[in-house]
């Protein structure tokens, strides 16, 4: 839609992947439609997923025994956060949808998006409680989860060995993105790319610009228990 | 168990906190049984959470398209993994149980030990399909998760906002250690330990102490959808 943002933070080595393929088809969709794209491109910016004092720029809240959790949200108040993690949240604050894109890793998001998850949500920033879950402070804002996974889709159902695949959706939009009041669309996944044709893999990228067509127009999913483990 | 060997994967930046201490207490407690321990400290270690080229020595398999998984398989086989790596492997190799010592973000492990899975766990190594589950390559070792969490019990209960603390164990209990072979014993979780006096905190780390007593005779979970979901 003209004149709405989105972020895409985005995980993968190789450009020429298709996770880096995927990322370009919403850069480009998006674009066309008016809105104004930023990607967080985590590998290449080389972003940093450890949590340490160094996200505290200045003196310590209690030296004595390091609270990552009291020190970043001491310092997101004193506006002493490392530069790296203001960026990021200037990011987040003025978009109106994140699109995480990447391969799943270990039934989760690869460790560097993990740190960006880690370091970026400070309290106060992204919830404030008792202000979570429909009331966190990121409210009015959309996430996508778009992934690949290594595993056939048949392996990600219910009776399948990986269970099915909204299980282990549930930390990540759930506990996440739920968690900071972002309301979440349904994900969008590319079930074992690397075990398909060539042209197959020109669908899902079809597919994704198809969706991409819509997506304002969709609803978010009812992010509560009933909806991963019915 | 005399002769048993133990390694600790331990993620907090502070050695006074009570994840410092639960680390501790296990060192003290299966060191005084006889066992030989070994703590890969990972905030201390400065441990590299990102998967990238730099994982492989020498010469990539196709350096036209940057696989991951593909290189790191690949550079096992040749003994090609950088050394970081290496190091870890044969404290895992070595080992009959793994205690993974976190403080729960985000519903998951911290950023910097989701990295010590993604990266130590190369395929060949942890599983080599179709040895995977069941026949993962890291059989007849034993892992055990013990965190400590931000929320109270209550709020991690079925009808509780956070959702049954089992719902989130499924990721990493079975998307990581099952799938190579490993088998779970139940999880240690100390809840809201910033929130309870210096008196129960004392008393978290005797109970773990308590239970390190005896957790050689512990039967596994049945890490089956019925354990998490049911």
């Amino acid at each position: 839609l003209p004149g709405r943002k989105v972020l895409i933070v985005y995980a993968h080595q190789e450009p020429k992947s298709l996770n880096g393929s995927l990322k370009s088809v919403a850069v480009e969709e998006l674009s066309k439609q008016g809105c104004s794209v930023t990607v967080s491109d985590l590998y290449a910016m080389q972003f940093e997923p450890r949590a340490t004092r160094n996200d505290i720029v200045g003196c310590l809240h209690n030296s004595e025994m390091f609270n990552y959790g009291v020190e970043t949200r001491e310092a997101y108040k004193r506006r002493e956060l490392s530069s790296d993690l203001l960026e990021e949240q200037k990011k987040v604050q003025e978009a109106d949808l994140l699109i995480f894109q990447f391969p799943l890793y270990w039934f989760s998001m690869p460790a560097i998006m993990k740190g960006w998850m880690d370091r970026v949500l400070v309290e106060g920033f992204a919830y404030q409680f008792p202000d979570c879950y429909n009331s966190g402070l990121l409210k009015n804002k959309f996430a996508l989860f778009s992934f690949t996974t290594g595993g056939s889709q048949e392996t990600y159902t219910k009776g399948g060995i990986s269970g099915d695949i909204r299980y282990l959706l549930w930390p990540m939009q759930h506990g996440i993105m739920h968690f900071c009041g972002v309301k979440v669309l349904a994900p969008h996944i590319c079930f074992a790319p690397e075990y398909v044709s060539e042209e197959e893999r020109k669908e899902m990228l079809l597919a994704w610009a198809q969706r991409l067509k819509t997506l304002w127009k969709e609803e978010p999913i009812d992010c509560s228990p009933e909806w991963y483990f019915k």
